[in-house]
Formats: C-alpha cells, structure tokens, sequence
C-alpha cells in the first residue's frame, strides 16, 4: 500500500462516479476503499465485455478465485474454533454448505450488491447469471483481501456475512438418508441390504449402481461415482417409495 | 496467545521429549513453537489411535482440514500476483498442480517430516499411506497457521515450501490433448469432428460419452462428466491411436 493511499490523498482525484463508489463501498465494507479499482473490478462480471488496452478481457473472475479461497480458508478457521470435537468430515460438510453459489448469492443480494452493481452498470445491460451476486460478493472479498489484509478480511466475513447465514440451520437440514432408512427398519423390524449391481466407467470415472433391498426385496436403486454415494441415492430414493418423513 | 506463552516460559516445563519436539519444530518452520500441543497433534495420523480422555480419537485430521485450506488461499494470493495476465482457470488449474497430494508429499519428504516423525512415534508402527507426509504436511500448516496467525504461515510457505516445487515446470506439464489433436490436424490437412453418443445417469451425475473423428473416421472414444472432459479424454485416447508426439 502506497503513502499515498494511507494519507487517502487519492481522494482529491476522485470524479463524482469514484466518490460514489468509495462511499458505496465504505457503507458495505465497513472502511473506505484503499485500492479503488479493485473493488471496480470486483464489480464487473465477465459478461461486461470490456477490454484492457492489450485486448484481454476484464472481469471479477481472477478476483472471484481468489476470494473464494481466502473465504474457504476463514470460514474453516470459524468452524475449526467453534466446533472443537467435530471430525473434519463434518467440517468439510459444513464449510461446503455455508459457502456454496446459492448462499452467497443470497448474502450478496442482502448486503445490498445489487444496488452498488446497478449504479456501475450506468444503463449498460447484462445476462444475469444464477450466482451473479455470489460471484460478484467472492470477487468482493478477494479484493478486499488484497486491499486490507487477511486479518481485516476475516473480521469482515464473520461480522457482516456469516451474520446473515444460519450456520446451525444449514447443519441440521443435512438429511442422511441412510440413517433414515435403517432406522425405518430397525422400527419396523425388517432387515436392510445393499447390493452392488453394476460398476461401468474407466480409471478415472467410475460410476456405482446399487440397490437397496428390505427383507430381501428390492425397493429402490441408486447411482454415484462411489458405493457410499451410490448408497445414499439408493436411500433417498427408499425414502420416497417409504413414504418415510425426513 | 497467552504472556506465558510469549515469554516463552512454558519451556521451563517442558520434559526431555517435548524439548527434542520444540527443537525439531524450530528447524523445520524457522521459529520455535508457541504452543508445542499444536504441533504434536499435527504429528499424529489417524492411524495411531489415540484416544483422549473423552473417547474422542485425537488426530491431526482436523488441522489437515483447516491447513488445506490455509494453503489454498495462500497459493491462490501467490499465483494471482505471479501471473497478472492469466485468467482464473489457468490459475485454478495450476494451484490443482501444487497442492495436490503427491506433490506435498514429497515436500513432506524434503523438509525432514519422517525424521521428526520417527522420533514422535518412539517405537510404536504405523501403517503408512500413500500420502502420510503430504497430509502431516497440512496439518502442519494448519498448526503453524494457529501458532503464528497468517502471514507468518504465508511467509514459512513461500519461503520454505513452494521452493521445493517447480512451479514453471508444473504448469509446463500440462497436457491440452485437444489441441495436440487439432495442432496436428492442421498441419496434416485434415479435419476434426467431435460427436456426441450417448449422455447416461441422472440430474446429479452425468457421463458423456463422445467420439473423435478425423477425415470423418472414428479415431477414438472418450468419457467424462461433461462434454469438455469426454472430449479431453477421447482426444488423449486419440494421441495414442495417431502416436502424437506429446
């Protein structure tokens, strides 16, 4: 960071379109920008179609990376510390909840990127994507990464985006569907078998077909890239025919 | 971290053992460690078995989780300052290269993890996976991450990590078959048609299975979980049957 910055004498260069975005900025940030192009770039989606003076395509999507492992690297931080006797399974599983596209979306629609994005667009239109607003919100958090830090950055995901995410919520909808049907049968008094019928694919992508039989008859069938996913597709497919509630 | 611990006064507590672990520590990462548990939890795989006074079994499987993460955002800042004009799935692909598991076990090698480990086992076996070191190596990096805060770990990986792998030479190693298979189709005067044959599996798993033609005669096969990928592999598959020089 240059002296520059720190003395925030960039400012006196600002047109009226900066000093709307810093201020945009600072208000979902929580400080005013150092690097304000960075957040500009964080802003502008791959679909914009601009291009730098070597004809390369600017877009958030180099950001976006980034801020996506820097977040997958703080919310495994939260959940390390808040869970201290959960295995890393279950960390995995929650980290994976927290931080998936839907989520994020959501979150960057609630701290407000919609309307900071609709001031940058100034008329110009775009397809929007599904995740529009969670790729825009990573590409945020990989810029302010560079611009504040590690540290700052986490202190701003836990304090102003995990805050809108209902972690404990997110844990409990995991259904084991496996879980659900053995304990069906063991209620029921019936006995559960899983048959592997038929493995295809090569080295590299395999695919598993199972079926799942109670007391020797078949109820349902499933497929995934292991036995255990296989399983569990099989299980999920039981709990449908079962009318078992989840 | 508590004063204690910064004044570095819980050494005068430390037994034969945790002197010899301490003394290791300070070899391997360049500073002396702040809370040795850490470290000592970092060295012990799943396979040991111990069990603390819960019953809950005690490996480094949590810091694996967290260090894995760590590494990735810490890599991710590397390659997105090294290679400025690269986009994101160069830079996807190329941390893919890094940070897998073989290549981290040969790190692990490198720095003197089986030594340090020999001694913390003190007689007792282990059954020896294919990537012991590389996953000791995470949770080291998760430990150190706890230990030290972030931009210690990002230095300790920077400087005594990433030295050890040839990052150019990584991203050298990639093989685009397809363009090999396209480079030389132009310059033997023929053409290039892939088609699809057949998609299988459900909503959540799918395998395509494409075909390469060149001058209209079915070269190859390939599959994949998307069309990209079949066409990657029909195309590897393809080199061989043409005997292209990779």
């Amino acid at each position: 960071m240059s002296v520059f910055q720190k003395l925030g004498i960039q400012k006196i260069f600002f047109n009226q379109k900066d000093k709307r975005l810093a201020s945009n900025i600072k208000l979902i940030v929580g400080r005013k920008p150092l690097n304000l192009p960075l957040y500009r770039l964080a802003l502008t989606p791959a679909g914009l179609g601009d291009q730098n003076a070597e004809g390369v395509a600017i877009s958030n999507e180099r950001l976006e990376f980034l801020g996506d492992a820097v977040l997958g690297s703080i919310v495994a931080d939260y959940l390390y510390i808040k869970y201290p006797y959960r295995n890393e399974g279950f960390l995995t599983e929650t980290r994976a909840k927290i931080v998936n596209r839907e989520t994020l979306h959501q979150v960057g629609l609630k701290i407000g990127l919609r309307n900071i994005f609709s001031e940058e667009l100034e008329g110009r239109s775009i397809v929007q994507g599904k995740s529009l607003y969670g790729d825009m919100l990573e590409a945020l958090i990989g810029a302010i990464y560079l611009d504040r830090g590690y540290s700052f950055c986490k202190s701003y995901i836990l304090e102003r985006l995990l805050i809108h995410i209902d972690v404990e919520e997110a844990i409990r909808t995991t259904v084991n569907y496996k879980s659900k049907i053995i304990e069906w049968s063991q209620k029921e008094g019936k006995t559960v078998e899983f048959k592997l019928l038929n493995v295809s694919g090569n080295q590299r992508f395999k695919e598993f077909t199972v079926s799942l039989e109670i007391d020797q008859e078949e109820i349902s069938q499933g497929k995934g890239p292991n036995k255990k996913k296989a399983e569990q597709d099989a299980c999920e497919n039981g709990c449908k025919v079962l009318d078992i509630e989840l």
